[in-house]
């Protein structure tokens, strides 16, 4: 009766969302404050005083069909030049409008990327695992093969020597995550730089490039006064996938963008496949109202310093406890070390404590789990108790 | 460096968008008044006064998080629920939350309602000429083939003749769309009756159902006080894709919604595989905070009777000049006949007069040219004197 495919993707949900619906049931039974959700990464802090601000000017100053009708395919004029402006100014990045596509957020940005380079099925693209876990059905939708890169779990950045045998004459792309989904850890300009040397030597030997995908939602969630690195300084042939999602709090209004800059080879070619992808798949354009208020809101962000606090009070808590902990510069993710093999049974004893934490098996990083941290800070001094009833267990 | 297929597709753009652009560059040259842009279906009639109050409430009253945070893929419940109510007050659907799945518009609910029933690429979709062009695109995506049953030009209702032998075991679905774009037609009960008993014949004769995928965005957009039919009463096998683009003046902000009624053969099997092809192709959620206002506005609609009134403007207009047109009863188009037989080089005498009318050539309808009177009705008055010395070329 459906597409076997299909019906597969839809019904098998994911193991977060799985998490996250347990634990709204779970609350309707033992109470809301009972149960510790770190399952979603549904930002908690508000979006900007400017989103508000923003809305009810455009709606009080503009006509309607300004606000509310048709943009051109790749978004409204004005808010691409602002953007390439304000990227100007930021990242010294020398980006003009027409290198931005406006989308309905990173996920869009990705497919569509995707979809635009992916030339045949024996196309690779490879991810760096730990990896956020749609990536895997991004890439299905395109036809190509899905290569992972076992993690590097001593920094959590690349290890090189893997890579460099991981990438062969069929690897069209590479999607990067730093700020990364669900490690919390950053890259560091170093990375970037053996990063880049290795694609453009491999770029060279199999004449033809290999792109860097990357994937930045996480972008200005960014701690310790660590610089945001503009990933195409470090290598030319980079598309950038950016949401406000998480910026700006606004995931279920779904807006972003894709950035193709003039150096990227192919640039034009990619970036009409990209106008062809998201015809395509029935994007039409991004929406209107929000291509004019993250236009009205550049440069601000949801107030980081709360997912600060809760990450301090996190992993201090946490590590003193006895749990091991990666590092977390960036994100809202605390990416934990499972006490036994298994971080399966490790979620699921944490699950009987009503401490909802997501084994890391489907990001590729198996005996790992993702604590989100985008949560109330009461919840995570509340949660203490449980998490050091289950740590006991292994003691 | 990109895709073969998704470059021609980004390339390539449509005679429409061709049109729309060249009348913006136009009109820098020669000014707006004297440009008659009929090209593109953008609603010039202001959304309802509903939306910037519901838009205002919700700011408001609302956490930032329950407006702008992700709602689960298949939309709020609440908004499906009060959708559901609407619906079974108003046609009697008999319909529940669980049957809708909120989308990005119309052309989102097409690829998912498309990529989630097609199995093979031996399947087939039937398209009923005129139809609007982007339908091949979106067949295309899905890998399956398009079949095109030629137009009845007599009522444009359709050919029940030729549409029996166009059925084939490969047959997957039937798209309709009534109020029709592009030649303003409504489809009678007479039709449905009649389309519903070859379709269930047929089904039984292959021994699979043969769907209706009926496309309403101009649902509510009807003339002559004509009832709006509720299809599946007719047809059980019908899954509705619906958008609020054009019933509240909303194309830009992507909201809309697909049905799949308990009714429908593997109802269920279908709606999860609708949930992997949105998955798959990156849409998350339909935009949050308008899944909200399109609940507050349920059953208002943009003034109708601005449009009715530029019809009966055009319609009168273009008939007394000698201009062949079809009579139209619902959607904001105008379907004429070209004085010869290339409405390509009719649309480029047009062209030279400042007049942009559309050739329907891509609608699947050689021959005639669609004008679409979402216009300012100034414009419509202005725009006859041009009319006028475009057909007295024929004369």
């Amino acid at each position: 009766m459906a597409s076997k495919e299909m019906f597969e993707l839809g019904s098998k949900s994911s193991a977060i969302r799985d998490l996250f619906d347990y634990g709204q049931k779970q609350a309707a039974i033992v109470g809301k404050e009972n149960v510790f959700d770190f399952s979603i990464g549904n930002p908690t802090v508000p979006a900007p005083p400017c989103v508000k601000e923003a809305i009810e000017d455009l709606l009080n100053t503009r006509a309607s069909v300004e606000i509310h009708g048709y943009t051109s395919a790749p978004g409204d004029i004005s808010v691409r030049n602002g953007l390439a402006d304000f990227m100007n100014t930021t990242y010294n990045a020398g980006v003009r409008a027409e290198n931005f596509y406006m989308t309905c957020g990173a996920a869009a940005s990705l497919t569509m990327s995707l979809k635009a380079l992916v030339e045949s099925p024996e196309d690779e693209i490879i991810l760096i695992a730990p990896f956020f876990s749609e990536y895997t059905v991004f890439i299905q939708n395109t036809g190509a093969k899905r290569v992972v890169l076992p993690p590097d779990t001593t920094h959590f950045q690349i290890d090189f020597a893997a890579l460099e045998h991981t990438i062969t004459p069929h690897t069209r792309a590479i999607i990067i995550n730093s700020p990364n989904n669900p490690s919390g850890t950053v890259y560091t300009a170093d990375t970037y730089t053996r990063l880049a040397a290795l694609l453009t030597q491999k770029s060279k030997e199999y004449g033809h490039p290999v792109y860097i995908i990357s994937d930045e939602p996480y972008r200005e969630i960014i701690y310790d006064d660590m610089p945001i690195l503009y990933v195409p300084k470090f290598y030319k042939d980079t598309v950038i996938c950016y949401s406000y999602s998480k910026s700006l709090s606004l995931p279920g209004d779904r807006i972003g963008y894709i950035l193709v800059p003039d150096e990227v080879e192919g640039a034009k070619e990619i970036y009409a496949a990209i106008c062809g992808a998201g015809r395509s798949m029935g994007f039409v354009c991004a929406p209107n109202l929000f291509q004019k208020v993250v236009l009205a809101c550049l440069g601000k962000t949801s107030d980081v310093a709360v997912y600060d606090a809760n990450r301090q009070l996190l992993y201090n808590g946490l590590k003193d406890m006895g749990y091991e902990c990666v590092y977390p510069s960036g994100a809202f993710y605390l990416f934990v070390k499972s006490p036994e093999p298994d971080a399966k049974v490790f979620s699921e004893k944490a699950k009987a404590l009503n401490l909802l934490i997501v084994p890391a098996d489907d990001f590729g990083c198996p005996g790992y789990v993702r604590v989100s941290y985008c949560v109330d800070p009461d919840m995570i001094t509340r949660s203490f108790t449980a998490f050091q009833k289950l740590i006991d267990q292994y003691k």
